[in-house]
């Protein structure tokens, strides 16, 4: 009943021996993006859950802490013990660090971007036996809001990590921390270079990819959602690249029951990570 | 199993004669609110959706609408009929009628806000026997992407009207149509001075009042689903108020496998939404 594009990995034992053969530099590539992208404006998280999460993140390098007076005494309050002593500023001071218009709640946190893991490391969670792992793989989803909001709603469902493009997709910047409030330091950002290869080594360790689509005639409750599961998630507009949708094992939609039809993309995602957790 | 907090309108006969008689100054109130409330810089749509969906919106009066040579030659080309002659300008002249850096894709529409429906009508969508109405209720819930967000999942999911407060709600701004992404034609908003009165009022006509709270020990998709239902959402962060939590009839959770428990409020209605149509 379901809209198959290829194989899948799970009816052709374990390694997937029917799809094409993956290239060899795709780890490289992966290593290069691991070096992490923070522009100087990117050098500061800011907002109260996104910089909370990172103080206690013991893998974070904290450079500097700035925050108002009255942040510091509701740290205080808090009995947060803290790894780095804050400089007290003046709210306007912090927004002067920030790009305009940042909703920084009295509190900055000058920390570099977390090293991205290999796509290795992501894959090999489909490997154990029982595994029901669960990925998202982003097709040029550009907007920091929309991908923060993504890590946020993977973070709460259970999704351990999400795979984007090296091109087209944002920065470890301080909107999207802020918009993923935390997420940052639970979900692994994998940068790649070349996403249907990702797509590739990611089947061979045994996950089905189940690319998000609108015009699928399946909806996505109805498939065997058991075992490692890579979600794809393309653009708003533009959807999932040619390649992409080609290296899906499935297609699927969302239930559409009223007059419109398509979902802001952290919307689908969430909805998607929804179903997905009931399923696991 | 599941927490009440008020009789259900459904178990006490149509009119839910239990519960506290609703005052009748609300329907004023509500009238008074569909005057709309459109500043000068919320005068116009824009972006090609929103402004595509107005304009196929025979209930919208058109003032102006201005595009690029390249949009007014997509328009053509998609033979959409149009009820006004678009003035041609280019894309600076366009973002100077916007906010800042409002996305404007070439085309923006001068058009007052839609008139908003009374309570009374969202009332009646629960009246018929086999009615599955659903609509949401939203309490200070102020920033105007997610309430467009919101409209859009719920243009998507079958939900047919928002309730917001007069207070703490954004107004139906371009910003707001940008994220609805069409939606604002599709789904009625409703403001009405008090909340916990227009929950009384949906309850007399059989709505069951639905709280998302993640502290809650159920889970929303283990509730009864059938019948009227008004789904309500708090602020991020602090959750709905007390009064309107007592008005609930259930309290009740999404399901959180993950490190993090708390959804962006878009994105917690959007799988909300989702569950509701998937049970309706």
């Amino acid at each position: 009943m379901n809209k198959r594009k290829q194989p899948n990995a799970r009816d052709t034992g374990k390694s997937g021996q029917n799809r094409r053969k993956a290239p060899t530099h795709h780890k490289t590539r992966a290593r290069k993006a691991s070096k992490g992208s923070s522009a100087p404006q990117d050098a500061y998280l800011y907002g109260l859950h996104a910089v909370s999460a990172a103080l206690a993140n013991s893998a974070r390098n904290l450079e500097q802490l700035i925050c108002t007076t009255q942040v510091a005494h509701n740290l205080v309050e808090a009995r947060l013990t803290l790894r780095i002593k804050p400089d007290i500023a003046a709210g306007g001071e912090i927004s002067a660090l920030l790009p305009p218009g940042a909703v920084h709640q009295g509190i900055a946190l000058k920390t570099p971007s977390l090293p991205e893991p290999d796509l290795n490391a992501i894959a090999e969670l489909g490997t154990s036996p029982q595994s029901n792992a669960r990925v998202a793989i982003l097709d040029q989803v550009t907007d920091p809001h929309n991908v923060g909001a993504i890590l946020r709603s993977a973070a709460v469902f259970g999704v351990s990590a999400i795979v984007m493009t090296e091109r087209n997709s944002p920065p470890q910047s301080g909107v999207l921390a802020k918009s993923a409030s935390g997420a940052l330091e639970h979900v692994s950002i994998c940068r790649v270079g070349n996403l249907a290869r990702a797509m590739e080594t990611l089947a061979k360790q045994s996950f089905t990819m189940i690319g998000l689509d609108g015009d699928s005639s399946d909806e996505l409750s109805a498939l065997d959602l058991s075992g490692p599961i890579a979600l794809v998630l393309g653009a708003e507009g533009a959807g999932m690249r040619r390649l992409t949708r080609e290296y899906c094992d499935w297609l699927a939609k969302l239930p559409a029951s009223g007059p419109m039809r398509s979902l802001n993309v952290s919307n689908a995602a969430a909805v998607a990570f929804y179903e997905l957790a009931r399923k696991t």
